[in-house]
């Protein structure tokens, strides 16, 4: 017998009406927005700074990954049903999904096997409609770009040539990478070149994950750089009055989403920024309504521990003045080997002691790294079927030597249940580790500075080389006057380097920016690593094909 | 002192909780999918043949309108609650309106004044996220025509010149009207034009609107037509296995919105395709759900009767095997006066029997065309303040003189009282003026016997006209078997000829047909008699500019 498909699983849930889970964590059915029965909105009334800063907030990132990703949202829904197992009151707070991807090739963005947010099928579809929302304010500020060049009596004389705002759109689809638009003359707007991205590379996305209110979320909308004049004078989104509107179009996009695990836990799944270009984390909103209504909340940063969890720290934590009380590290033994040398396709998926023992220096690398932000780490070994009892115990004493427990996260095939041993660790952890965040750099620092911190202590580079390229925009972000926001690293998440190729725990490397980008709205800069895909494209056998529906509803071919 | 807005008075309307709402026309509570407070959408399971036949089927349309419109909406609204005031069950089915425009220049689509559905920014905005799936599966149907292109191993030989389908957006966006795609080298697929349209402009919506159920849904999507391949073989949306995937991404999109009136009383907005190359009218199913839940269904066509209602009958009637037991021809006097000769600005706001009197014939021409169908029409007359009264009883009289009503509707300033002479007796002619409707045309007849049906018996044209093109897509039309649809006719709605500046009742015309398409999934043929505007642009000044929202989310500048 197969195990069943994510989708058997989930639909074979008893779910429960929200209004059950939300009584859980004290929201009164009445404040509640409801959209169906298993979803719903909640106020931004119920922000509590008070019990903020009761509540423990627990980060779980990863290792560097191997291509099928270590499972970190699983082990988030997992530790939180955990959690609730062992009588705490917890939420998992994360991401909501892409749609794009849900055609393509990837499996569902709601955890897996038995630690699952449902409804499924909602979650990966358009679920309450944030990213079209998202997508609608991102497209209507493009819209008045286009018009304002169109426009000769009322126009701010914008150079089309320097636009750097693109349109977006949730969806897979490689041919509007790069197009031109405005064709057919003069009724039809002004030529120019133009692209496409997917929604959650949007800043409006970014900005989403950032804002801590409605005002904010206004303010920074109308701070997005749109391009310059014909005169080299920035346009900003407010010069173009457009933050209004836009704000308008998500005014409920901003409210966190409660749903509940395959364990009728309650989670909130609110934004789903890009892990390279931006932050890769829920919005501010969501984990501090968590953290409101919880005593425990888990969540996840998108990529490893450099990428993820430094950005978390950096951008998110600093926004949102949030402090981690507890660092879980996801590590599988596949991953260990890969970074041992089991590259070859297969090669991981197979027990072998000796590539976990070289591959082991990139967890060590991790866990240094962890306690450079203040933090004792708790490493989870997510659990395959094909890992050897001699590696789980290497794994586990190479940990013990630098102070660190190692604990199986047992998730995906017994859910919370699997999860009860890890989750009173973290537990235990979160009140008596001593963690004492710090952030490694202040923003008031240098771009230079601010970069090259990263690069050394989080990534173990020697030193940080600029292109002539990126030179020449680090110009433009301090006469922009927007050097003193945090950095977004924009790097593969596959090494600690910026060279995908490098595996395991790299020494003597540099790290080239190539180019900076950045989002003056969302309050960030991008030094660029390498080739950032903005905009995937589907597969040969698209997963939309083996898609069908029958009449009563039951869906099949989605995973 | 200023006569409110329509924001205004929607903003201070008592607005009830939806269930109340559902609750008078038996809908269960736990049957219904919340969005919020003051929307939800309506299981299916709620259309009962048996109760459709008994209820009355009350269609509102209009003579040819001013630019301004003659209001169809907000009659429709307040005939709804003027049935309801003189104790009727009536529901009011309408189309859901998009949101592109709200940024431009008009006025909110959910009627106006004092007969308005609510909550009016709701309804303005993403709603129920009907249009974003419609948008969703639209696109996704185009990623997947590209992804064919790219694919060396796994493709239908699509020529790409030969595509019609477009993408499209919910936004008034000129510059994405002609674009060029798939630029900027091999891994970016394929370059080809391309364009997008206005998301109610989509094939899709109009198969939602027509479909009669699920089933019926996915097998239209199945026969979109996409292009042809270089060996000339049609292509279908099937060729590509997309109408499974598109299916899932409308499983909630089919479901009919429940919102109330100012009120208070049920009203369904769902579906909302264009009324030039498409039907222009609201959903099968929610018609269907209206009978099944109410005695009476006050319902809309978009533009005037020689396009709107003629569509409805022809078209939804068609498909949806639905009778009209009442028609309502909606005229102002100020239209009467355009018609008249009052073309100028301003003209036509100042009272002036004379111009009436010149104006009438395009009245009578309607009202002769309700008795070819069968009907026999009631005249609303909806009132402005400039309505002089020897000018309201000279229409009044000549309807006489055809044996039709003409009753004042009152409903901007005074709701459903407004409305309570009209409304008896559109309930009294439901039951006793005998209407028995026929169609003009069977859909077996050849396309040219169709149209020129339509051109000669509702337009009062002398005959029609093909040009070479039109031709030429017509012998494909007979090659692809489509021929056995109704017509869709794409015309302007300010005549009653295919020249908008031919106003009154012309003859001695005869109409052109420039082009063919069709909608093999929706299932009609569309002879385009004039440029039909697909994708609106902003004005010089968007209303998007004077939108704002406070901290409170009160939202101003939204008409």
């Amino acid at each position: 017998m197969n195990f069943p498909t994510d989708l058997e699983i989930a639909s074979e849930a008893k779910i429960q009406h929200i209004k059950h889970i939300a009584e859980k964590i004290g929201i009164d059915h009445d404040d509640l927005e409801y959209y169906g029965k298993y979803k719903a909105k909640i106020p931004l009334s119920y922000i509590d700074e008070e019990k903020i800063k009761k509540a423990k907030l627990i980060l779980v990132t990863a290792i560097n990954p191997t291509p099928a990703g270590e499972g970190k949202t699983t082990v988030s829904v997992g530790l939180s049903d955990g959690l609730n197992k062992i009588g705490k009151k917890a939420i998992a707070v994360l991401r909501e999904p892409s749609l794009g991807p849900v055609f393509g090739m990837k499996g569902g963005a709601a955890g897996g096997g038995y630690a699952q947010v449902i409804p499924m099928v909602d979650i990966n579809l358009h679920f309450t409609g944030d990213f079209a929302a998202i997508e609608k304010a991102n497209n209507l500020l493009s819209a008045l770009i286009d018009n304002n060049l169109q426009n000769k009596k009322h126009n701010l004389n914008i150079d089309p040539r320097t636009i750097t705002w693109k349109r977006v759109m949730d969806m897979n689809d490689r041919s509007l990478r790069q197009i031109v638009i405005g064709l057919g003359g003069s009724n039809n707007g002004i030529a120019r070149e133009e692209g496409f991205n997917i929604t959650p590379a949007s800043e409006v996305m970014a900005i989403l994950c950032i804002a801590k209110d409605f005002e904010d979320l206004r303010e920074r909308l109308g701070n997005i750089f749109v391009g310059y004049t014909f005169d080299k004078k920035p346009v900003y989104a407010r010069d173009l009055k457009a933050e209004g509107a836009m704000a308008i179009l998500l005014r409920d996009a901003i409210k966190p989403n409660l749903v509940q695990t395959l364990e009728g836990n309650p989670a909130i799944l609110h934004g789903g920024p890009f892990a390279n270009i931006a932050q890769g984390t829920n919005t501010i909103i969501a984990t501090k309504t968590g953290l409101s209504l919880a005593d425990f909340v888990v969540t996840e940063a998108g990529f490893g521990a450099d990428l993820g969890a430094e950005k978390f720290f950096h951008i998110k934590c600093h926004y949102g003045k949030l402090k981690p009380d507890a660092f879980v590290l996801v590590a599988t033994i596949r991953a260990l080997r890969y970074h041992g040398g089991a590259t070859k396709k297969g090669e991981f998926d197979k027990p072998n002691l000796q590539f976990v023992k070289n591959g082991i220096d990139n967890l060590k690398k991790h866990i240094e790294n962890a306690f450079k932000f203040g933090l004792r780490p708790i490493v989870a070994i997510n659990h395959f079927a094909n890992d050897a009892e001699e590696e789980i115990q290497f794994v586990k004493d190479e940990c013990e030597k630098l102070g660190v427990k190692a604990i199986i996260a047992d998730e995906f095939l017994h859910g919370g249940a699997g999860m009860t041993e890890l989750a009173a660790e973290v537990a235990r952890c979160a009140f008596e580790c001593g963690n004492d965040f710090q952030p490694l750099y202040k923003v008031t620092e240098s771009v230079e500075h601010k970069l090259e911190t990263v690069a050394r202590e989080v990534y173990g580079a020697d030193n940080v080389v600029y292109s002539q390229k990126a030179k020449n925009q680090l110009k433009t972000i301090y006469d922009l006057n927007l050097d003193k926001l945090p950095v977004c690293m924009a790097k593969t998440q596959k090494s600690l380097t910026d060279d995908e190729t490098k595996i395991g725990r790299p020494s003597n490397f540099k790290i080239t920016v190539r180019e900076f980008e950045f989002a003056a709205g969302a309050g960030f800069i991008i030094p660029i690593l390498g080739d950032m895909m903005r905009m995937p494209g589907l597969p040969n056998v698209p997963a939309a094909e083996g898609m069908s529906i029958d009449k009563n509803g039951v869906i099949t071919g989605l995973s």
